[in-house]
This record gives C-alpha cells, sequence and structure tokens, in this order.
C-alpha cells in the first residue's frame, strides 16, 4: 500500500514529566496574561491531550494560541459571563476566552443544572480551540453524572456533493462512569482520519487509506500529494451530524459559523468556535450503584466477546487513551524535537523557567 | 462491480394514499386491541417512514408487531407510565407497549420539560420496535424546539476487533426547526448500510460495496452470500458510538440490552428497545426568529457550495426524505406485492375493511 520512504534516522524526541509540562505551559500562558487558575486549566486540558496519546491536540498547540494572542482573536485574560436563563440552561460567552477556560466553566454549569433538574445544558458562545473535548466530557463524569459534548469549528472537512471543505471536523464526546472499570469515554471528530494524522502520513509521503481524503476537484484520493479535504464517517452520515452539531453548538448561541465562513470575507475566516455540554445526573434516575453495575456489565460482555482474526483484546472507548496515560504518568511524555523546541524558545522569551527533562 | 442478475420482470406494486394506508393499519392494530388513538399513532409513525421512502421502517413491519402480541412480548394495549423525578427529566415505562405509543409519550413529555427548565429529557423503557425515530425528533420539532433521540436496541451489528455481532446499529436522530427551510432532519443508523438494503442486494445476488459487512469469521466482504454482520459507520466510531447510546438508553432506565443478549439466556434475546428523547427549548436561548434565521443561513451556504463532479444538487438532511414525502403524499405510497399480500390478509382475517388501492 505504501510508498518506498527513505530510512533516516528519526530526530530524538524529549521526554518530559507532566507535571513539568504542566508547569511550564501554565508559566508561559500566565506569562502572557491568564489568570494563574486560567492558565493552569488551560494546561492541565492540554497535556490531559499529552497523557492520553492525543498529541494533536495537545501542548504543540501552545503556539497557536499565543498567535491568537497577538491578533486579538483570543484573549487570555477574558472572564467567560453566564446567563441562566431557565433552570436547566446556562449560556457562557467567552468572550474569545482560551478553549479550555470557556468549556471548564461550561462544564461546571452544566452539572450545576443537572443536580437541579436531573440534566443540565451549557452552551459556550466565541471561545478558540477547545483541544480533546473529552476532558470536559470527563469532568462531568468524574462529579458521577453522564456528559454529552459537541464543538463547532471553522470549515475544514468534505460533505456529500460539495468539491472542498464544507463543514468542521465537529468533535463529539460522550463519557458515562462506571463501576469497578474507568469512565467510558468516546472522544471522535466526524472525519475518518484526523487532520493531523494525514498531515503524518504527507509528510511521510505515504499513500492515504482509501476513503480519508479528497482532491482540490472532490475527488476521492489516496495520492497524500493531491490529498485537501478529509472526508465525514459514514459520508453524508459524518457531513450531516457534523452540520447539525453547527446548528445546534452555533445557532442556540446565535453566532454561526458556516454562513459566516462561506460568505467569503475576511472576518468570516477568523478561527473561532462554540459548544455545548449536557450533564446528566445519574442520580436522578436511578441508584448510581446500579446504573454503574449495569455500564461494568456491558463493558465485560462487550470485551469478553469472541474476538476478530488478528484482534487480542476487545477495547470500550477511552481504554487504550487511559492506558497511555497511565504509561506516560509515569515514565513521562514524549515530544517532538521541533515542539520542545518552540516551548523552550517561547519560555525562555518570557523570562518563564525551562523545567528539567526526563530524557 | 456487480455479479450478472437474470433480467426477470418484477411483481408489480401497489399504490395506495396515505390516509388509506393509515387506516387500513389503524383498523388492524384496534382489531387486536389497541386503544384507537394508540391505534391512530402507530398507523401514522409507520405510514410516515413510507412517506418519506425510508419502506423498511414502514408498514411492512406490521406483521412482525403482531407476532409480538401473540408471544406476549408486545402488548397492543398497554398504558405506558411516567415518573417525573426531577424538573427536566421524566421516565416513561413503555410495560411493552408498541414503540410508536411509547416514544410518542416520551417526545410530548420531553417537550414539556424544556418548556419548564429550558431542555427536557424523557427515557423510555422497555418498549418494542420504534420505527423510524425522525418521526419522533420531528413532532418535538415541529413544537419549535430543537430534538436529539436515540434508541438503543438487540444487537446485531459489528463492533471493532468482535467476530460477530456486539452492538445494535442503533439510530441517531436529530431535528432544527428552520425559518422558511423546512426543518432539518438527520435520521441515521449507526451502520454503514441499512439491514434492509444489504438483504435487497443479498435477494438481488448483487455484489455488495466494500465496507459494509463482515464474514460469520469477521472478515470483510462483498459477497452477499458471505456477508452476515453490517459493519459500523466509521469502525471503532460507528461501534463506539451504538455502545455508548446503549448505555445512555438502557442504563438511566436499569434495563440493559448488550449485557443480557450476550448471556446467552433466551430471554437476553428477547426483542425489546429503549430510548430517550432530548427536546430543546429554542426560545430559551434567543428569539426564535434569530435562531431560524441562522439555520436558514447555514442551509443556503451549504447548498450554494462549488458542486463535486457529478453532483446536481447539495441536499441537507432530511430533504430528501421531504421529497418523496411531497410525491407519494400526492400520488400514493408503492408497496410491494408481498407487503400488500401480508397486509391484506390480516385485514380480512380481523374483519378490517381493506380500502381501494390507486393501482
Amino acid at each position: 500500500m505504501s510508498e518506498a520512504t527513505p530510512a533516516t534516522a528519526k530526530p530524538a524526541k524529549v521526554l518530559i514529566g507532566a507535571e513539568q509540562l504542566k508547569s511550564l505551559v501554565a508559566g508561559i500562558f500566565a506569562a502572557r496574561g491568564a489568570r494563574p487558575d486560567d492558565a493552569a486549566a488551560v494546561a492541565d486540558t492540554l497535556v490531559w491531550a499529552n497523557l492520553r496519546g492525543v498529541d494533536s491536540h495537545g501542548v504543540s498547540r501552545v503556539p497557536r494560541y499565543l498567535e491568537l494572542f497577538d491578533k486579538g482573536e483570543s484573549v487570555a485574560d477574558a472572564v467567560p459571563t453566564v446567563e441562566r436563563p431557565r433552570a436547566a440552561i446556562a449560556i457562557v460567552d467567552a468572550h474569545a476566552a482560551p478553549g479550555p477556560v470557556a468549556m471548564i466553566r461550561a462544564a461546571d454549569e452544566a452539572i450545576a443544572g443537572a443536580r437541579d433538574c436531573g440534566i443540565g445544558w451549557a452552551s459556550v458562545r466565541g471561545t478558540v480551540h477547545t483541544g480533546a473535548i473529552g476532558y470536559y466530557a470527563s469532568r462531568i463524569a468524574d462529579a458521577g453524572m453522564a456528559a454529552v459534548g459537541v464543538v463547532a469549528g471553522v470549515p475544514n472537512m468534505a460533505y456529500a456533493g460539495v468539491k472542498g471543505a464544507a463543514v468542521a471536523t465537529s468533535p463529539l464526546a460522550v463519557a458515562v462512569p462506571a463501576g469497578k472499570h474507568q469512565v467510558v469515554l468516546l472522544d471522535m471528530a466526524t472525519a475518518v482520519m484526523a487532520l493531523g494524522r494525514i498531515a503524518q502520513l504527507k509528510a511521510a509521503g505515504k499513500e492515504l487509506p482509501p476513503g480519508v481524503a479528497l482532491t482540490a476537484e472532490g475527488e476521492p484520493t489516496t495520492d497524500p500529494a493531491l490529498a485537501k479535504v478529509p472526508t465525514p464517517v459514514g459520508g453524508a452520515k459524518g457531513g450531516g451530524m457534523s452540520l447539525v452539531f453547527e446548528m445546534l453548538a452555533s445557532g442556540l448561541v446565535g453566532n454561526p459559523i458556516v454562513p459566516s465562513f462561506h460568505s467569503g470575507s475576511k472576518e468570516g475566516r477568523r478561527h473561532r468556535q462554540n459548544g455545548f455540554l449536557l450533564a446528566i445526573d445519574v442520580s436522578a434516575f436511578l441508584p448510581v450503584d446500579e446504573f454503574t453495575a449495569t455500564i461494568d456489565d456491558t463493558v465485560d460482555a462487550i470485551k469478553a466477546l469472541p474476538p476478530a482474526a488478528g484482534t487480542s483484546e476487545i477495547l470500550v472507548p477511552g481504554e487504550r487513551g487511559r492506558r497511555t496515560e497511565a504509561e506516560r504518568g509515569a515514565s513521562g511524555i514524549p515530544l517532538g524535537p521541533k515542539v520542545w523546541r518552540e516551548l523552550t524558545e517561547i519560555a525562555t522569551s518570557l523570562d518563564v523557567p525551562v523545567p528539567a527533562t526526563l530524557s
């Protein structure tokens, strides 16, 4: 399937402890004007993604946030404001605060609504880069509740019948608390393959698997040089999911991204995101022990099924990430040399101390 | 791609008016003991699916309901009971009432919760065959609200790494009210291709497209004779969606299907479904006109994008179904001769009058 690639030695990765990495990132955000709690929240969210192996949503994004601060498209010390028009719903206006600041506030508002009414919803208006949204769903699950989360952003994905990018790779996260098992955590983009993974294969000159990308003309391709737009899962289904996610996430806060983007105006292409989180207070439905025992039984039943040829173990959503988290939590997070160089250069320029690495 | 098939003449379809078909189906359910309103609700739900071209979820299912009545697995005159443990949530126990009876009640409960709290959730416990769940999401949208719906059932779909059927083709429906445009309605199974469509291709001896089914050994196949289990959209993503849908739909009502099914007991294989509906009261978030204008703009933006080669028109979710509905509403619903024969035989045996057909 893949074309031959030159056998060059890969530059060595840097290994750094999770706490050291959080401290570095929090230091950078604080130095750029974020309040200490907000700086810590952003650091915790990004490093969580690295811990779970989702490096595309981790600390490699720090330079991008700073660029958004420079352009005024994000505001490091913006204070989100909250309206609660009815008992179960909250609207969090991010005022361009970084994603983690707005989304963590939304998670807490959704939890508060659910404690009161059985379920709670929080919409987020006008934030930037929310990162791995499983983080916010997990925060709700840690409060003993089930969670659903969606984020909408600037179009970068195909849609059935359209030539170029039409909708965003809008992710969906669902978290379900279990008993003896860990939280079941689905955290998926509506694209078949993450943009970051396609970029990796392109950089390596490797052929793409069929069905993951289209050319500029809207034709399917496996040629990395011609691949321009990632395709949605299930064709019309994934594109449809992304479109209705945009309608719910952006429509309910009156801040539409898709029509604005396609209007062709410069403002329309500005990076921004909206989202929502739903918290479901399990204890309002049935005794929590009964619920978590059911989830445990369901996990056990799936994992005990006869495996297909070539499969050594059947996994449930979130399981792989949690193993990586345990591993990286114990032995450190590997960062590519480019990411590490960028972070240390930024830190040095801001007089933020650079922690010692493990390798 | 497809193997040669004998060029036999297809038996002629029967064409029948939607109201006539509803009256026939309602008559059958009433004769089998359903209260008149419930009989009409089931008929309306099934004929809605036929009107929209989703014939696999329409009146062809009538014999299956009657079989469930015969076995005592569904109860024609069961009266669902409702608990409202907190202001925004309701639990509808179907007591084995047919899906439409329980789900319509749930839609109305979700709407009531949303009017009160901004959002409303209704879980449904222990119903059978819910049909095309877009019907219930549309009912909520007709009340001016956005809707999300999910149904969980007996495992019949693949899951990453499992050899046979592991999870259900659990559908997701999302309805968003628009202004000048019709309601945007996503109504999708988590399988790549509907079971009914696979069965059609199998019956015709046609090769399946790649990626839609696995063999009994869990290997991908395009051979209709070897295809046993449909595959989920996006591989691990669709299987993960189905699994967390089961956890939310069945777990919150303490009526797990997946572990019970895989326990191997006869009871575990009994047909049953759980589900939930979420209603979002748009007017609690922002003026409804502002919201629907945004949805209209979003629809317009998508439909105006440059089409890919071979595409004459870009569609939004629900658009194709609504066109079929207009067409079939005006000129009648085509039914296969087998379906029509079954319905008329049942009607005759129950002394239910058989309406005149259009052809």
